[in-house]
């Protein structure tokens, strides 16, 4: 009865702590204090910590996609790039699926680490699809690369995190993916005044 | 006699360890064990595994900040920015200072943190420095902001390192900065086909 209850707790509160302090530095009683369920319902759940972790970075993932999927919208490409890079997020946390990178047991273990490189990948994918767009559109100059300046734009964010974290001050962040837009707008194939860059 | 040896020995080491497990992985034992050197020793250098640390922390930012450095070296600015973006790096290792931000122990204390995020300011210093010069040797756009601009391109280093972990691949760190670099040329104030961009 509170069966499927106290799995979904347990799953939400290992992911709580996994982007709080990370793997490493949870333990099985941490979990088990913060959501109130009792030990043998969570091994009843999840036999080991790993089992436990793997699902929640499953669910770290799913939180986490919805929003490169806003990519896949109507209007113009440049505008949700845009929007995309632009929307509120919380520098000083960073991102509860690339932080995972940086645990050294997840790093090192391939099970824990493919939801969190799955999800990289997909999030690549919607950045190439919208970057193509951009292209198509007239909105950014043919001879750049959407598979490149994907990883381009997905470590400005990722990295904005880091400088943010460093110097405890979402500024960095903020100046970070504010400049990639402008260098994204340097990159339009006419000139603000509007003649057209022929080079094709 | 050994003084001097055995201190630069742990502190050697733990910033090797710092950089490989990070700080809350890293015991003094593990210290002592991979250095050799001994308890009455490793104590009499440094009282907690923390002043270990700062010192390791010092020692991993004076290794990071001679590389920044050589912006200020002589040459053409944009030459110099490809240089520095495109210089061989361990992508699968990350950065050493970087890597600090992500560990929990390290993040919420100021005294650990303090020699990050000195590290990252004046890396910030000398990117705005050598875009300056860019913009004043014509070879970026004017209405480009050297101050967001740097804080851009030390994010997707950082966050290349992320991705590359993520993936296991080299491959997108080094998408992510040959990307950034195509941008800072499309950013240029004149066309390909040498005519100028006159919008000042």
């Amino acid at each position: 009865m509170a069966g499927m209850g106290s799995r979904e707790l347990l799953v939400e509160t290992m992911s709580e702590l996994m982007w709080e302090r990370g793997y490493a530095d949870t333990s099985p009683r941490d979990v088990r204090e913060r959501s109130g369920v009792g030990q043998g319902s969570m091994y009843h759940h999840f036999a080991t910590k790993r089992d436990l972790a793997v699902a929640a970075l499953e669910r770290n993932v799913a939180d986490l996609l919805p929003a490169a999927f806003e990519f896949d919208g109507p209007g113009d490409p440049m505008a949700r790039i845009e929007a995309y890079l632009m929307r509120p997020r919380d520098a000083l946390k960073g991102c509860k699926v690339g932080r995972m990178t940086q645990d050294r047991q997840v790093r090192e273990d391939p099970v824990l680490l493919a939801p969190v490189a799955r999800a990289f990948a997909q999030v690549h994918l919607s950045w190439v699809k919208v970057l193509r767009e951009a292209v198509a559109a007239g909105e950014l100059r043919s001879d750049l690369d959407p598979e490149r300046l994907a990883h381009t734009l997905m470590a400005v964010l990722q990295g904005g995190y880091v400088l943010a974290i460093a110097r405890q001050d979402p500024g960095p962040f903020d100046d970070a993916r504010a400049g990639a837009l402008d260098l994204l707008r340097a990159a339009a194939p006419s000139t603000p005044n509007g003649k057209n860059d022929k080079r094709e």
